[in-house]
C-alpha cells in the first residue's frame, strides 16, 4: 500500500489537470441561481438541501477540469447541523468525482483540542475525510503541532494561514520584528514543517495561505518556502490577477493553487457571462469561467509550462 | 422589549450566582464515566449520542451553580456531523436550564465569510443560538468586525483571543512592537470596540481571552481592557489557581468569568474526588469540583465581594 502524502497528490493532480484552480464552493443564499432559491429561506433545513444541490453541480462540471475544490465550512455551518450533514455530503461528492477536498475551516486551538479538530478532518480515513485543511497561528507553535503530527500520520496536508488577501492583514502581520514582518515568523515556522514533510515532488504536506493581493509578499516568500505548496485566495473579486500570481510558481508552474470562489460558482452573474448564459445556463458559465481562468493562469504564469 | 445585551447579561449571571465559573463542556471519549462508553467508540454516531447524554448530565448538576456554560466545538465536530447535531442539542439544552452559553470555536475568516459564522452563532435568534463566541484576531482589525457588528444588531457578545494560556501562546503574541507585545494591540483593539457596545453594567459585549497562566499580563491586560469581561482558561489542568485570576476582577469581583473542562466535568478521576465519588457517582463529583472551585475563588479574589 503506498502511503498518502498530500503534497505529492496536489502535484500529481495539478500536472494531471495542467492548470493549479481550486474552485471555491462558499454557497450564498443570495447570489444562487433563481432555480434553488426557495420562498423558505429562514428554513436553514431548506437552505442546507439547495447549498448542497448547488455544490454538486458545481463540482460536475468543474471535476474534469480542476484538482481540487475548497468548500468554505462557514457558509455550511450559517446553516447549522443541516449545514454540516450538507457539508459531509458535498466533500464526500467531491471526492467520488476524484477532487481533492482543501476544506477551508481556519481552525485553531491548543493541545489536545487542537489535535480533536485534526483527527476529524485530516486525512480520507477521518470523519470528515478532508486531504487539507487551513488553519490560523495566533496561538503558537505548539498549537500547530497537533495539526502536523496527525498530517503526518494521515498523509493529508495543512495550510498555515501565512499573509492573508484581506486589506486589514497587516494589522498584525505586517509587524515589524527585529526588522522583519511578522507573517515571516509564521513562513520560518512552514518552512521548517516542510522539512519533515518533504515529497517526492520536492513539494511538502504543510503548505502556507498568500495572497494574490499583495504580488511582492507572494515572491518573497516562495523564496522563504521553497517547499510549501501555497493555497492563494485574492484572486478575482478581491482584485488579483494571473499576472500578479506569476510569483507565486516555481520555474515549472508547480508550487501554488489558485482559488477563485465568486468568480466561478457565481459566473452566470457576472457581466461577461450573464448576457451569454444567465441563471438557467450557470453551469455553462461555472465551465466557461473555469477555462477562461485557466487561459489566463497558463498565458500569464509558469503554468503555461505544465 | 428589553434588548439582549451580553455584557450585562453575564453580569446579572455572574451576580445572581455569586460566583464566575464556567464549565467547560469538553468531551473526551477515553475520559467519559464507564457507564457512557460502549464497545462502539469507532462509530462517530454513537459518540455524538455519548457526548450529548454526558454534557446533558453535566449541565444538570452545574446549572444551578454557575452562571455559563462553553461548550468547545471541536469535540462535536470530530464526530462528523452527528456531533454537530449533539452539539446543538447540548446548547439548546443549557439555555432551557437557564444558561449562558458562550460557544469556544475560535473562528476567523474575513469579510461575508465572518459574517456568515457571526450570523449562524451569535444570539438567540440565530441557528446555534450562542450568547457568545470565541474568535482569533490573526487575520487583523477587518475580519473581527463583522463578528462586532452582528453582535451588536443581535445582543451577543464576542470574547477575543489576546494572550491565550498556552506555553506557545508567546511565538506571536508577546512579539515586541514599538515596545509593546503584540497581543496588546489585540487587546487596545477589543478596548476600543468595548466602548462602542458598553452596557448599563459597565461592561461591554467584546471580550478577550486572556489566560490564567500569566497572571502578570492579566494584570496588565485588566488595566489595558477596563471595560471588557476577560474569558480565562488555563485554570486547574492547566496549573492556573485561584490566587492567579485574582487581577482579572474588578473590585467589586466582576469583570472575569473563569472557565474550568477537564477538572469539572472529569472530576470523578481527579485523585482528590476518584476515591469519593468514583465513576458511578460522576455527577456528585462534578457538583464537588465546582463548589470546591468557586470557593477557592470566593477565598482568594474579590469574588467573594459577590
Amino acid at each position: 500500500m503506498v502511503l498518502a502524502h498530500f503534497g505529492d497528490e496536489l502535484a500529481a493532480a495539478v500536472g494531471r489537470c495542467r492548470n493549479p484552480v481550486v474552485v471555491g464552493l462558499d454557497p450564498r443564499w443570495d447570489k444562487l441561481p433563481a432555480g434553488f432559491r426557495q420562498d423558505l429561506a429562514d428554513n436553514y433545513t431548506v437552505r442546507a438541501e439547495a447549498y448542497e444541490k448547488f455544490c454538486r453541480g458545481v463540482i460536475d462540471v468543474v471535476a474534469p477540469l480542476v484538482p481540487a475544490v475548497k468548500p468554505q465550512v462557514a457558509f455550511f455551518e450559517e446553516c447549522g447541523p443541516s449545514g454540516m450533514v450538507a457539508l459531509a455530503n458535498v466533500m464526500n461528492y467531491a471526492r467520488e468525482k476524484g477532487q481533492l477536498v482543501i476544506l477551508d475551516g481556519k481552525r485553531n486551538d491548543i493541545g489536545s483540542t487542537a489535535e480533536a479538530y485534526a483527527r476529524g478532518y485530516l486525512g480520507r480515513g477521518s470523519v470528515w475525510g478532508a486531504d487539507a485543511l487551513t488553519i490560523s497561528p495566533y496561538l503558537g507553535a505548539d498549537s500547530l503541532e497537533p495539526f502536523v503530527e496527525v498530517a503526518k500520520e494521515s498523509g493529508a496536508g495543512l495550510f498555515v494561514l501565512v499573509k492573508t488577501s484581506n486589506p486589514g492583514g497587516g494589522m498584525l502581520q505586517d509587524q515589524q520584528i527585529d526588522g522583519q514582518p511578522l507573517y515571516r515568523m509564521v513562513a520560518q515556522y512552514v518552512a521548517e514543517q516542510s522539512n519533515s514533510t518533504l515529497g517526492q515532488s520536492g513539494y511538502s504536506s504543510v503548505g502556507a495561505v498568500v495572497g494574490a493581493t499583495y504580488p511582492d509578499q507572494l515572491a518573497e516568500l516562495r523564496s522563504a518556502m521553497p517547499n510549501s505548496w501555497f493555497l492563494v485566495p485574492g484572486y478575482g473579486s478581491q482584485g488579483g490577477t494571473a499576472k500578479d500570481t506569476a510569483h507565486a510558481f516555481d520555474s515549472l508552474g508547480l508550487g501554488a493553487v489558485i482559488n477563485n470562489s465568486r468568480g466561478i460558482i457565481f459566473a452566470h452573474q457576472r457581466p461577461e457571462y450573464r448576457d451569454r448564459f444567465g441563471d438557467s445556463n450557470w453551469q455553462d458559465a461555472v465551465a466557461a469561467a473555469t477555462e477562461d481562468m485557466i487561459a489566463q493562469l497558463r498565458a500569464e504564469t509558469a503554468v503555461g509550462k505544465l
